[in-house]
């Protein structure tokens, strides 16, 4: 940029075809405007941002053809850059993995699984489920990738939690354990409230409106005149359950009216699970996929175009050049090549990358060492029988429990179909070790005694086939996500989320959507703006 | 039935093919056994019944292709039974009815409305839901009608109250609501709890698990040793959602963190709408038919046969002849006919069957009339643009209103479609009686203000076409469902459960399960194993 009328120029171009947002981050890097503190709205390049400035679009070369990966070659491809990924593996996707029948895995201990699920059947080995406030949902709509919901709440299914007490190792029916815990939370509030022990916290008005919520909330008596104690007492509810259902003629329903003792109930710890279905990213309705969680891997694939992605391509070292980037890898065959462009996003993991050999500077070597890997693992146990819909009425949704398989998910798709996959664990830290130390043979024995105490022996006889996945043992992964002791600005994160020379990073790790495939989507239309901003300020 | 050996032969031959269930209640049938607590397990008749007893099939006429009368020749055929059905309407399913661009109707009122909606778009003008235990999934299962998630509860959508103080006229987001709510909630308890108020109730150790658990439901703050005031605050969450998204870099999100004041809180009403979700009929996950409820109607159609059922057969009289039943009726063209039969099943309301002539006893006619048949009715809305997913990531799921049209319910299917249609309205009693006496145009007029008044000026603007239902208005229907002041074991209904001579009734009317389509497949399967019984005992 060498006068200010052409600055002014560009700036009008932006302005006028990328709106405010584009125009404001624009302006921000040249220095002409505060760092806004929310992010603009993302506006993608456009093929007019060249053709209205006279510039020519540039080479990137992006590094993995995981979701920040595609995503970048995606967002640049639109506006004209020429695209080139490097792909380790032989699939786009990244931990974005969907294991059907036939999919072949070696890990890094050298333990090969071939997954034998049937026809129609998976695993999404890495992210699951999509929120609907989330960006992903977003490139489903626009890649046309038919998503359905994913059941992470299900009032049918059970908490289950050994070394808790008399409820030990019992099976409580999300339903159950939710009335009981409403009720004699309200029973409590309502008894105090009523007492006057809250007194100086609400008017008059305000206690009777709280009573009246209490009372529907937790299904509680009402107030017996002259008998604090008889006076809103939770005795259970229909909403438990029914042993047996009401029907037709006079079969009214027998319900599962007994509640849990209360300090069962609370010595039980169910209650601790309760507020996971209330955080921003978990809290239903939540979405998959039709067809398993790679559809969005392959629908980018294609929008990217197929020649423009190398499988099989194993990064062997990353150099900035001064007036681009060369990096040379390993292709199919292990051939070695270079690979040359004016720029670099690398998506590489950074517990991986710090091991591969380059010339970026010291404090990027730095912070990538600064990343802690998580260990994170998973389990999809193929059940010739769909018996958690036929005999337990559980159609998707998530059993908890403080067992090491942590939790226990049922099929959100092929409802009533000949078979199923269950993931029989889902956990991370050391239960995930736990079971990543094991063969995957070890890993199904132990994840089926644990569900056999939940499901019974059905759990053991009906089960077809598994398959595994620990992902801190997994080749180009080495972890399901990662951790920053701190994010500071200025610190070891914030050096990743500036290029190094021509090279720049992303990835769900360089976002606070860690461990979300929206990470990576927003990571990858952040540096998509840096760098289409740089080449239009240059 | 002849003699003791006769009988123990047909009790065998059932105990052997049908299991206890059918043995004991043939057993309390015969006098042999008491009433049954709980009915037994349904067990369809079966060829070998007839085959292994000598005896022959029976001719039942069956009143009304809705579900109950579907679900009764469905049962009877498979045993070999021969099954007639004659149907008013010119299609299956009775108030389980999918209204699609091109179906007309007709009110009592002489209205006639032609839907237009586009192709894949439609309203389910009755049932819409269908809960994981209800058998109305078994047959869904054995039909081959596949289905999906219905989407009965989002932490994203609405409530919106009218004259509640502060908050009335604005739209909450149910997390909102949910997140101040359970906080102010846990912050009351845990301040009476830690201030001894509840020593009665709780020993020291309960008190702790309390305290646990409600810093984690609510989302509060801990103890301040020293300071009462201070301790357990609730100050918002992120559960609430956010101003500005998370997102890639240093983007950690602008959290609404503010809550909404607890007096303005309680008095809003929210709370008033949460136990709907707690209950066991409403309780996610719940589930539709793909591609409309009617589905499952047709597939009866199917199974029974298109050939056994007569439609725009209007029956004009019903007759006990002593051997069988006859019943006159008009078939399409108006000509007058008369149908018999070894037996009648008649499903017609008992609102609309106590006008048809007939020798029905007194005491039955009298049950009928005792029926009250509630208003119910519903809009669908179609949108040229899903702005409820593009503008609000709302992706299906209710917003409940203290408005007289009670609520909004978003499409479960179709998403990031180009089109959709909301229900605009669903609501009974009064505030169903004042749209059903609008026409379709005021309707959907009035629906329409209320509804900017949530959602802003687009709730217009984007509205392409409309349907209503009002089901008291609705012919051969006369309502949506009806109740029974009393349902006493001798008294009116309980007539009803039994036959007229060689007349069943059935209908969700004569269930525990009204105004669902699983209580119309109960009763039918009631009625069914009477019948059985009867022929197979005489």
């Amino acid at each position: 940029m060498t006068s200010p009328t052409t600055r002014r120029q560009f700036l009008q171009a932006v302005g006028v075809s990328g709106g405010a947002g584009v125009l404001y981050s624009t302006m921000a890097a040249l220095g002409l405007a505060p760092a806004a503190q929310a992010a603009p709205a993302f506006r993608a390049p456009n093929r007019s941002d060249f053709t209205l400035t006279g510039r020519s679009a540039k080479s990137v070369l992006i590094l993995g053809a995981g979701i920040a990966g595609l995503a970048t070659a995606y967002e640049l491809a639109k506006a004209g850059y020429r695209v080139q990924i490097l792909e380790a593996r032989n699939r786009p996707g990244g931990r974005n993995w969907t294991v059907r029948g036939g999919t072949v895995e070696t890990d890094l201990d050298g333990q090969t699984q071939r997954a034998r699920f049937s026809g129609g059947q998976y695993l999404n080995a890495g992210p699951a489920r999509i929120a609907q406030h989330m960006v992903t949902l977003d490139y489903c709509r626009e890649l046309g990738v038919p998503v359905e919901v994913f059941g992470n709440q299900n009032a049918d299914s059970y908490y289950f939690n050994d070394n808790v007490g008399a409820l030990s190792g019992h099976p409580i029916r999300h339903r159950e354990a939710k009335a009981d815990v409403y009720g004699y939370v309200s029973e409590l509030l309502a008894k105090a409230t009523d007492q006057g022990a809250l007194d100086a916290h609400l008017t008059g008005e305000d206690k009777e409106r709280l009573l009246e919520f209490l009372r529907s909330f937790g299904a509680i008596g009402p107030r017996v005149a002259g008998d604090p104690a008889a006076s809103w007492r939770y005795t259970g509810t229909n909403r438990r359950g029914y042993e047996v259902e009401p029907g037709a003629g006079f079969q009214a329903g027998t319900p599962k009216l007994t509640p849990y003792p209360l300090s069962d109930v609370l010595a039980s710890g169910v209650g601790r699970y309760f507020s996971f279905e209330f955080g921003y990213d978990q809290a239903m309705l939540m979405f998959q996929p039709v067809g398993g969680m790679d559809r969005i891997a392959y629908a980018l694939e294609e929008a990217v175009g197929r020649r423009h992605i190398s499988y099989d391509a194993e990064v062997r070292s990353i150099s900035n050049t001064g007036s681009g980037v060369s990096v040379v890898y390993t292709g199919p065959g292990g051939r070695t090549r270079t690979a040359t462009a004016d720029f670099c996003v690398c998506t590489i993991p950074p517990q991986v990358l710090a091991k591969i050999p380059s010339n970026l500077t010291e404090p990027v070597r730095t912070a990538l060492a600064y990343a802690v890997p998580n260990a994170t693992g998973k389990i999809g146990l193929q059940y010739r029988r769909r018996w958690w819909e036929q005999d337990e009425k559980i159609y998707s949704g998530i059993t908890n429990t403080n067992l090491d398989l942590s939790a226990i998910w049922y099929p959100s798709y092929g409802f009533h179909g000949a078979k199923g996959v269950v993931v029989g664990y889902y956990n991370n830290g050391a239960n995930a070790r736990t079971y990543a130390a094991l063969s995957p043979a070890d890993r199904e024995a132990r994840a089926v005694a644990q569900g056999v105490r939940i499901h019974g022996e059905k759990y053991r006889t009906e089960l077809e086939t598994s398959f595994s996945v620990a992902w801190e043992r997994t080749r180009y992964s080495e972890g399901g996500w990662v951790s920053w002791p701190s994010r500071t600005t200025g610190g070891h994160y914030g050096r990743l989320l500036e290029p190094d020379g021509r090279v720049y990073f992303a990835g769900d790790h360089l976002s606070h959507y860690i461990a979300w495939q929206a990470g990576a989507f927003e990571s990858a239309r952040k540096v998509v703006t840096a760098l289409h901003t740089r080449v239009m300020s240059s």
